[in-house]
């Protein structure tokens, strides 16, 4: 059976000047995440093909906690302060977990 | 400053018919894999919008041991195995890890 759990890529494509930037920015709201209840996982992970192509790996415990996440301060400042360093839109991609278990997340 | 650490997002399209079959042997492989000493993590994701695509999270501790990988009888078991399942070749992402710490993961 598959995992309750919701895992969301989100893969951001920034401007090669804003690298330094993007990686402060989306540190702090990575860090400030994790202190979410219904947040798992907060991964960040460049390319290393394309340092400017970035994935976060957000794993939430429902989809509520998803959404939730976006109505928090850190989530809108980092959301404010990262627009004007994208190359191009963000895509956002949303799985169900199969592998493993909810709890050994 | 970046982690030391390797993660890979493996991207899986599967035929229709041959979804519950490569979930099962995704499972077992991952399982496995999860016992190599160089592996951190094996998550298997299953994107919700399409369920015959699949993303395999794996990290590993250096890229030595993304090569030890390779060479175990699991994953050859399983390459072997999900080869006719695929409706299109797998595309495999090299990342460093930004966030969080490599102690962390």
């Amino acid at each position: 059976m598959p995992g309750t759990l919701l895992a969301v890529h989100v893969h951001a494509h920034v401007k090669p000047d804003a690298i330094d930037a993007f990686i402060a920015a989306t540190r702090t709201n990575a860090a400030a995440s994790l202190n979410e209840a219904g947040v798992v996982r907060f991964d960040v992970l460049q390319e290393v093909e394309d340092p400017t192509r970035f994935v976060l790996v957000e794993v939430y415990r429902n989809p509520a906690a998803a959404a939730a996440h976006k109505q928090t301060s850190h989530y809108v400042t980092w959301r404010d302060a990262v627009t004007a360093m994208m190359a191009e839109p963000r895509d956002s991609v949303k799985h169900v977990t199969i592998f493993p278990e909810d709890d050994d997340y």
